[in-house]
């Protein structure tokens, strides 16, 4: 199932390590399609309604080991699962283009993979409770290493995310990498270690095309 | 899937519409017990669990149509993930009896029936990531009108639980008649229509034979 279900909008989710700039790119990518006169909704994971952005700080707040990796997971898609309903899927429904800083996909790595052999659960909830999934996921591909000083370097305050730790980043990566290869219908891997110019041209290149798709599609509803 | 995996003591469930006097029988029943010398955990849903009481709280605040019957669902589910594994799971694993005022059967009912037709996502999601069901359910059976006008007595602080109504009461009633014949093997269904100490009786010679076979039962796990 994708977004094609919910409107004539376009649903574009950006992936990748912490530190990979994905944020940076995600807004940047907003602005020019506002620039080119698109309606275009920016939007965050975990939160991104109100109701989730209160489960984000459920599972932000206190110590780490206070949620099993299941509550979390279970967190983490009720939080998704009011995303969808008051955030993403009007603004698709109403032909917007919608601009999603990691959504499914970071649960299937950071939940799935880096908390426990929990790939398939996070599946299985996906299944039953979201069903969507992005028209195009942008997974921007960097050095872990680059990724990790990057990350290092800003003021984080919501440290829980910023799973440090070169391994971890490593594995993430190549989570991510095979991620892209079991879904390459909606992945587009962009190489983040170029300059931002050059990493937001290229986005443009990639995502264009597909909004004039987007915009000609009718809607399946 | 029975708590039988997780330790060699019982699990025992209340459930029934409000004002059945479900939570003032499961509290006699634990005083009862822990005077036979039991150690006991008297415990409730949604809460239970320092974690699952903050879901509680987000749950109950603000608006009733805050979150969907889905992410409500889902948030129930976290809450009683975090409830089994910090509280339920530990007790019955040294030996103590759980007496829990609500269960999974309040989620079949309250979100699974009332909230719309969700029976079948409450089970899955049921299966896929709580998997326990009490030994032994109580269900404090009670007039529909009977049940209303003491729960309307009552100076509720979380109104939302209290879905008042006497459809609603009627239907609620139905419905947990319905769980006791689809779950014979751990239903018992008490007239709580009866004096309390009526009740409290009927309920120790329900209870305390199983009581005997929860203790002389070797740990399967």
């Amino acid at each position: 199932m994708t977004s094609k279900t919910a409107g004539t909008g376009l649903f574009i989710s950006f992936e990748g390590i912490d530190g990979s700039g994905k944020s940076t790119q995600a807004r940047l990518l907003a602005d020019h399609l506002r620039g080119l006169g698109r309606d275009v909704v920016l939007t965050r994971e975990p939160g991104g309604s109100a109701g989730a952005e209160e489960i984000r700080a459920l599972v932000l707040q206190g110590d780490p080991d206070r949620w099993s990796a299941e509550t979390e997971i279970l967190l983490f898609t009720a939080a998704r699962r009011d995303h969808l309903e008051r955030t993403i899927r009007p603004a698709l429904a109403a032909g917007k283009v919608v601009i999603c800083d990691r959504f499914a996909d970071s649960t299937r790595m950071y939940q799935g993979l880096s908390r426990g052999d929990l790939r398939a659960v996070v599946d299985d909830l996906h299944r039953l409770m979201i069903g969507v999934e992005p028209d195009l996921t942008i997974l921007i591909d960097m050095d872990p290493s680059r990724g990790l000083s990057r990350a290092l370097a800003r003021n984080g305050t919501e440290e829980r995310f910023e799973d440090f730790g070169e391994d971890l980043q490593a594995a993430m990566r190549a989570g991510f990498l095979a991620l892209a290869e079991e879904f390459p219908e909606r992945f587009v891997v962009i190489d983040g270690d170029q300059e931002i110019e050059c990493v937001a041209a290229e986005l443009h290149r990639v995502v264009l095309p597909r909004l004039k798709l987007g915009n000609s599609q009718p809607d399946k509803t």
